[in-house]
């Protein structure tokens, strides 16, 4: 994303413009030219001339190193690659290497046993092609009198857990589907079998057909489609006028490489194959010291799980880590201005490692642009009639993924309150399956249309927020609004009406997994507890919002429940420590959650050492999401679904921090008690006019 | 609000365009020539001729008249008058009056004990004047070196309950401020007494001073102002470039009078003194059936508590009912383009009544526009390349409301996937109290500038909805996700992975009262058990979604926990009864709350009844909010903290109700395997234009 951006202005139709740099910031992701050296001197260094990347990304400096160079004490770090790599077929071996791109070195090679990296789009993709053409997959489509197998498709997804393989296959499941031309939805046609892949082996090792009294399931003939070419002509263009919005004098943002400067935020845009977008130094200037002050080290979505809730098998097996298993990065959609975003856009592209350790590259991966955000703040002294108010902005950076069905559209924003939020939109297509005459598709699901059920299932994201409130050490408080602890009547308490935030700081890793809570509207500060606001004299702090915080329903020892342990809490606050990142492992694929892997630690590893968590380097983990009972409305295509957390200033300033934004126009008198006089006379003089 | 509207568009600037119409609408609100002719008939009727009216207000038809006249099998109801009024001055008489203005009758006059109706503008207006000039506030003020009266400001609050006096008096308490010049941000500087009186008497019944360790408590005399006249300098316009929104074909929603009709939307936009906006028979074309459905009847918030968390006299009375005690159309402000909206606007003015029965105007009392709102859905197919999107559009109805320091925003929107949702923003001006030497803020409160005391609060907002959902009889089903009911391993939980919502119908008006879950993520769906949806087989329904609702922390038997009893459910739902509209009573000022009122029922009367709710024509009052902790960042002036409720639709529509909505440019081969090879290349070409 470093080596190539391009701007775009609403209305616009300017040429793309390139422009290639190399990367200035030690945080910028790997450029086209670091992509293929590295690949090279891990060639060198392998046994094996049968080499598969995984990934190759850039392996972020050890943050004692990076904050020193911040800070002008230390040199700048080496520049640095990490690459998963796969070499043989048949059992695959998985290997970690590190190299000095600086250097021209492989710093480190690592075997590992008993994990399975990310599968990649290469990986997707083979799924299809052999499914497709494997007897009997084709003799079972024949029995429900398919015959033309160029209208079978088949989505990839991983496969969690299937029971008949472990780590000597690399595994993938295969849903099936129908399409009657070219641009039908194939989700209108699921089909009623499921097939198990070995992506290394490229060969099919189970056909799964599913029987219902012994019958099959015929598939759905009826069509449902989206698509312009098929339902252009009920479009309703006269009812909705356009709305223009421009930027006549330019965006309020600068940028240097992958840095920006907006409004008074700075903060380093990075991006890699896994987590997608990552946020890093993020820090603000305080109009009242005239001095920058650190909010946030580093802010990225690290993991997300997908668990469906019905028990029938294969439905077990349907619970995707959109990250670890996908690779947010890898699924990033190539954005369209008036399609994606409006206004006046800056585009960043992404550049990503193809299996054979090329650069490829994603146009358009990143969209960076301001909106009007709606009143800022407004007050009428009722007395004079003084109008002020100032009008808020917004901050987006965002990216857009297809996970197979669903899409997820990721905007992280920033107000001029100060306030960070994540909002994720819901879209794309619902998973479907298909409904046997004799069955019905609750409680598990929705009949959605004639014969298709979509199953209810869970999206439960994990927010990695490596916070430094004015500075490294922080702790994170609790905080319970509760009734006074004393009865109504007593001297503390006569009338009853007091409340107050009950604070609790988190000690230890295993206090810190903690839940939220409905009737204490519990909220989360990140304090800095060496850093008193000089006003409130309370600990600085950004306080976590987070009540879209759905439960994980899948019960204790379930598959997900194993695999998908992070998401069983709100939030988890662990000590910082260098390459520790990924909640449900660094190897999701076919992982079992279990604890003590040597090399796929999870957040039950790190918790369970209970380290202290206070006044020290932390790290939350902030899972927010929605469960999803899928409704008539979302079928054929889903209208978009908002959730989000955010992450406010709470006595950090010692007042407002946005009084530098000049107000809207200052109205007087309209409010006034002279207005109000005047306003009687005007309906008075309407009545006599119309007489 | 019928009266008198106004079209401004962006960038614009023409005349104000006024134009005068007769209410064509029964559920118009009363005109400038209806007010004055109300009043008028009332005087005719009247023992005293010092009659003062509290209000003259639209007396809507009865239900079951206005639906036949809907359908077009009844006559068009008469225009009636609703007025309170208040005769005498030591003991006020409240009197209800209803009055026909089709036919020019005084209908009926109810004389009410022991009641108190809203404080008007008029009604505060009185307590500043009256104590600026009391001897013993002036003792008071000069005790702490403050001898400028004129410098002094007191700020008239509903007083809850004073245990000194009953309904024998009409009561207020005044919070006095002081200001160092005209302008000056008095909340800077709150005074350690409070006032009460009298207003009808116009007279000082006790001044009330707080001594701590028998000390008064000096003013602040620092400033912390936000008017441009005193921080102008320290504005940087340069930050920000404007963002210009503009509609230049026009907006896309027509009105007729009052009705509006936006992207198959229709509904009457009212008003009225003690509700502000009223949004009455909202519908919804269906594109598949091509009919128009009914899906609310009403909508309005009725009520809104805040109370506060000191437990120290006098904050006990602080719990402000801002919709019965104030009025929110009464607090209305007159916005401005621009400052309170952006875009192609629409304004409507407010037509309110004085004390005196006249009409008087507020003017650009409501917006309504339209913004963008992102992706209304997305959806890539990996394989081919074909991206489809489309955007959202909003429909924004708005008004914002000044309830002495704090500012409510109010917007009602609908989105095009058939979404209703109320946001407020809150803003304004945190109410402030001294903090003696010896004191500190907490745990009650925030020491948010030195020595000023901004204190715990709840603002718990009721929104009343009447749902028609494809007609008048509905039921209200309880929906809970749970895990399956089945242990891990079983036959009908294999993997444990199994959830679905578990459905409870409320039967009763107890039932119907109920709270929120998180732990299963309860919502509520308004059905219509008599209408299946065709394809989901499930009643049509509208879902509530509420998650944002604070509990109410006063303990039982606490005063604000009996008269704001509605506060203490999420959700309530009640038989439809014609005028039963507030659930904190009609008489909100002094109320006790108690059960049994003969002249002022509230919810909890309503409850007792303990009425069917199945199948019938019910109401719904969601209760939502949030529990406010000052910051810092929230003084002087509060950056807007927004909180909302939505009615989405569930199973209502057969499919997506948007696809009528014309796609965004349909973009190819983006992301397809073509596409992937192509990135390569250009990586590569770019690559080489380097060496």
């Amino acid at each position: 994303m470093t080596s190539v951006s391009r701007d775009t202005q609403a209305g616009g139709c300017c040429a793309p413009r390139f422009s290639v740099s190399i990367p200035s910031h030690p945080l910028d992701p790997l450029s086209i030219e670091e992509i293929p050296l590295a690949a090279n001197l891990i060639r060198q260094n392998a046994a094996s001339d049968r080499l598969k990347f995984n990934c190759i990304t850039l392996h972020e400096p050890a943050k004692a190193e990076y904050t020193a160079f911040r800070s002008h004490t230390g040199r700048r770090p080496d520049r640095r690659a990490f690459s998963i790599v796969i070499q043989g077929k048949q059992s695959p071996r998985v290997s970690e290497v590190i190299v000095n791109l600086t250097s021209r070195q492989v710093e480190s090679w690592k075997d590992l046993a008993n994990v399975m990296p990310t599968l990649t789009l290469d990986d997707l993709d083979v799924t299809e092609q052999i499914a497709r053409n494997d007897p009997r997959v084709i003799e079972i489509c024949r029995e429900i009198g398919i015959t033309d197998m160029s209208k079978v498709y088949f989505d990839a997804w991983a496969i969690g857990i299937d029971e008949r393989w472990g780590f000597e296959r690399r595994l993938q499941q295969a849903l099936p589907y129908y399409r009657s031309s070219r641009y039908d939805n194939q989700y209108a046609h699921p089909l009623d079998f499921s097939v198990v892949t070995d992506t290394e082996a490229q060969k099919i090792l189970s056909v799964d057909v599913r029987r219902v009294n012994g019958e099959r399931t015929a598939v759905s003939r009826d069509e449902h489609n989206y698509l312009p070419q098929f339902i252009g002509n009920s479009y309703r263009p006269e009812r909705l006028k356009p709305i223009e919005i421009t930027q006549p004098q330019g965006v309020s943002f600068r940028m240097n490489g992958n840095e920006i400067d907006w409004a008074g935020f700075k903060m380093h845009i990075g991006f890699n194959y896994r987590e997608g977008l990552v946020l890093s130094d993020i820090r603000a200037h305080d109009p009242y010291g005239q001095r920058e002050r650190m909010l946030f080290n580093r802010i990225s979505v690290v993991e997300m799980v997908v668990p469906y809730g019905c028990p029938k098998p294969p439905h077990h097996k349907k619970h995707a880590f959109d990250v670890g298993e996908y690779g947010s990065g890898l699924m990033t959609n190539s954005l369209k201005l008036g399609c994606d975003c409006k206004g006046a856009i800056r585009y960043l592209d992404a550049v990503l490692p193809t299996a054979t350790g090329e650069a490829s590259i994603i146009e358009n991966a990143v969209c960076i642009h301001e909106e009007d955000n709606g009143l800022l703040y407004k007050h009428t002294d009722f007395r004079d009639g003084n109008v002020i108010s100032a009008r808020d902005r917004k901050l987006v950076i965002s990216q857009i993924i297809t996970a197979a069905n669903y899409e997820y559209a990721f905007y992280h924003t920033f107000t001029l309150d100060g306030t960070y939020k994540l909002e994720i939109k819901l879209t794309g297509m619902l998973n479907t399956y298909p409904l046997h005459p004799s069955e019905q598709a609750a409680p598990y699901g929705t009949e959605v249309a004639r014969g298709i059920d979509a199953q209810n299932h869970q999206h439960i994201f994990s927010l990695r927020v490596d916070p430094e409130i004015d500075g490294p050490t922080n702790t994170v408080v609790q905080s319970d609004a509760v009734p006074s602890d004393e009865p109504v009547g007593s001297e503390a308490n006569p009338y009853g009406n007091g409340f107050y935030a009950k604070k609790t700081p988190l000690r230890t890793a295993k206090e810190g997994a903690t839940n939220y809570c409905h009737e204490t509207g519990r909220t989360w500060d990140i304090t800095n507890p060496n850093c008193l606001n000089p006003v409130s004299k309370k600990p600085v702090s950004y306080k976590i919002l987070n009540n879209n915080c759905a439960p994980l329903l899948a019960k204790p020892d379930s598959i997900v429940y194993n695999r998908a342990a992070f998401a069983r809490k709100s939030l988890w606050v662990l000590p910082y420590r260098d390459n520790e990142l990924f909640p449900a492992g660094r190897y999701v694929c076919q992982s079992t959650g279990k604890e003590g892997h040597p090399h796929n630690d999870t957040i039950l590893d790190w918790t369970n050492r209970d380290e202290g968590i206070e006044n020290t380097d932390i790290v939350c983990y902030v899972q927010f999401g929605i469960t999803h009972f899928p409704r008539t409305e979302d079928f054929p295509i889903m209208p978009a679904e908002p959730v989000s957390v955010m992450l406010r200033a709470a006595n950090f300033w010692q007042k407002n921090p946005a009084l530098w934004v000049p107000a809207s126009d200052v109205v007087r008198d309209v409010f006034s008690r002279d207005a109000f006089e005047k306003r009687v006379d005007s309906a008075q003089r309407l009545e006599n006019a119309k007489l």
